[in-house]
């Protein structure tokens, strides 16, 4: 038996604005950020566990401060016992009435307790001497739906129906394991894209993409409209025609905006429209789903949680879900959105980049592949090349597909070196506060 | 010319959980608390800009750690250039795109926002020798659309829509400013129905409304079928046939559960039946809304932005509108939700009780009958006897009436003794932490 001795957190911060690398229509200047936590025991076993949530500057301070509020629901905690009943430790911290009045569900403090979950899956991975897709992936269907809530989900999804989609599944989980191992996931990048790289940049990059073996690409889109016909264009010509190229927007429109923006660039084979609107905008996503039609509406990584998944599901708003690693209540909450997703028949493509989203979120789709939706057609994660070597476990992609990770752990563990070079205290070390 | 010198925050907590006040289905044990701001100037004129969020007690520390967070976009503003385009001032706060990626638009980062708007508009309308609901009353419809970020509205209200609104309620303004100041407005009281009161004290209390001329009182659900049968009808028995008892499951159920249980207390003749489900679960109060009718559904008091607002109007899930002075991006966004109701003729029904939410949301309330709706048939506003004392100028209640205040500011203001008194670093002041 262990205990839970130290819950330590870094507000961490890299300068990534100096670059324009993520500018995007509505971040035009992100400064990638970590809220850091490292949950430590008395085990003796020299395991931690390391868990973040991903943000762009400003405002890191107030994550961490989140994270730093539930030091108190996890010191003194029985490991073995949290570790063992991972849906009874996300409700002891999803459902504090209190902490819950915060969002609920969302925001700030919804992605601290994400993170604290991810901390411990971390841990019960490492633990097991498991990357965390292989731990999930051999938990008995029973023990996968103990882990969700699901409470405003029975509309759409009952716990007997979960367990309906991962027993259908239960045949294959071997060769499909072995197969992941052999061969890895497909992977899209948006490298190319950000919309503050000049037109030879955009060129170059996008025929290095489909040199490299990427399946798709894609570009963000929604600053200025003959800018995007532009960019567009060039990114056709450098992929060639049927390759797919799909376009984000950021959230940067109105409801008709989005339909008239994205009629306007139809003719240049867009494979999907991202976040076309507000994250929060769900019969506007339907709206603008029936309005671009063919043109499928990916969101996801600003959607709150499965309550918002479930509706977008259930109004036809979400032809594609893009689950991101550090936005909902962690690993349990997007087990329930895989299971959503596999009820919907929607395909998974989550969201990455960022600081370490490449990392955590490969093993959320390789655990889909194995046991829930039994697929990867239609389905990749997406890639940009960017931090990686701050991580302790770094993803591997190559010709175009994710390796799958072989480390135990959820990936989710920085170098010791960056987690010391690029805290922040107003500054990073060593330099003068503004 | 003035300049914003400070920018002060206190973790204010009081421990309500001691007497069960504020008890319901889903926060057992509340500590009624404030994250609370004070804006300073340089304008030598000794007016200060008071606000707070409220939270129940655990993670005001958070919040706090989010109003800190705005103080370098406030400190070292030109004053006047704030006060003179609060719409303007709204955009600075909400569309910081680092801070924006927090919520977007929702959870404590969005709250923090709000307060910190909030603090604005009572510094403004001090300025102005106005209470808030008389400054607002008196700004010309032009300047009103001016403070609303209509972004994700346009396909339910445009700004020329709400001109209209504004402009047809424009001639009847001073006739209803002075009606306000004559007879106040509505009040009803939730002071008889939280869930940990023995059925005497409900017995008493029910009477004591009907005694004290309020027209409605409400009731906690949710917590067990039979004991809220056996308190309905104690409560129906205690105010008699025909007056209103209106029902709150504060986020209890899922969709069906909500349709079988409120149906199951549709013979105690049910006035409306608040939050039965998610607050994000826009298609499920639909859902519900059509399960249950006649009797009404009505949400807000968790509701993250207008966009949600505005969904749940255009998806027929809420009849009765409440908004929350604390939980929107403050004064501005409450604008925009108000004008939301006026469009879809949704009587607004505020949220309030907590800590100061009374004093600051009748402020909304007696605008909107002034300028926006301009009615206030089936309007009132939830009226708690609770903590009052701690402001600077309580709300006044009287045969069932909030009376208008007349105080020049927003209501905002607690007294420093208050602040002194209850303020928390881990402890309350002369107290020993835990």
């Amino acid at each position: 038996m262990s205990t839970i001795v130290s819950v330590d957190t870094t507000d961490i911060r890299f300068p990534t604005s100096l670059q324009l690398d993520g500018s995007d229509a509505m971040n035009p200047d992100p400064d990638y950020s970590a809220a850091y936590l490292v949950i430590g025991t008395d085990a003796g076993d020299g395991l931690e566990g390391h868990a973040f949530v991903f943000t762009i500057g400003r405002g890191n301070d107030v994550q961490v401060a989140a994270l730093d509020a539930l030091r108190g629901h996890l010191v003194g905690q029985d490991v073995e016992a949290l570790l063992g009943d991972m849906g009874a430790t996300w409700r002891l911290l999803a459902h504090d009435s209190q902490l819950r009045w915060l969002g609920p569900e969302k925001g700030v403090m919804h992605m601290a307790i994400g993170a604290a979950i991810d901390a411990l899956w971390d841990l019960k991975a490492k633990r097991a001497g498991l990357p965390l897709w292989q731990l999930l992936a051999r938990m008995t269907p029973q023990e996968l739906v103990d882990t969700v809530d699901f409470r405003y989900l029975s509309d759409a999804i009952t716990r007997d129906e979960a367990l309906g989609i991962l027993s259908a599944a239960a045949p294959g989980r071997a060769a499909r394991e072995a197969e992941l191992l052999a061969v890895g996931y497909p992977a899209y990048t948006t490298s190319p894209g950000w919309l503050g790289y000049s037109d030879e940049k955009l060129d170059r990059l996008c025929r290095e993409a489909v040199a490299d073996g990427f399946p798709q690409i894609k570009l963000k889109v929604g600053g200025d409209l003959a800018d995007d016909r532009r960019r567009l264009a060039i990114a056709r010509a450098a992929v060639g025609p049927g390759f797919p190229i799909a376009i984000d927007a950021n959230q940067r429109w109105d409801v008709a905006d989005a339909i008239a923006w994205v009629s306007a660039l139809a003719e240049f084979d867009v494979a999907w429209i991202e976040e076309p609107t507000s994250p929060d905008d769900i019969l506007g996503h339907a709206a603008i789903a029936r309005g671009v039609a063919p043109i499928r509406v990916a969101t996801g990584e600003h959607v709150a949680n499965r309550v918002v998944f479930k509706q977008l599901l259930q109004a036809g708003g979400m032809a594609v879900m893009q689950i991101d690693a550090t936005r909902v209540g962690g690993v349990n909450e997007n087990i329930a959105n895989l299971l959503l997703a596999a009820k919907f028949g929607v395909p998974v493509c989550p969201h990455a980049g960022g600081v370490g989203l490449c990392e955590a979120v490969q093993h959320l789709s390789m655990f889909d592949y194995v046991a829930v939706s039994g697929t990867m057609d239609g389905r990749m994660i997406e890639f940009v090349d960017h931090l990686h070597e701050h991580f302790a476990t770094p993803v591997v992609v190559e010709r175009g597909r994710y390796l799958a990770p072989v480390a135990p752990g959820a990936g989710t563990e920085m170098r010791a070196a960056s987690i010391e070079e690029y805290s922040w205290r107003g500054a990073h070390v060593g330099e003068v506060p503004a």
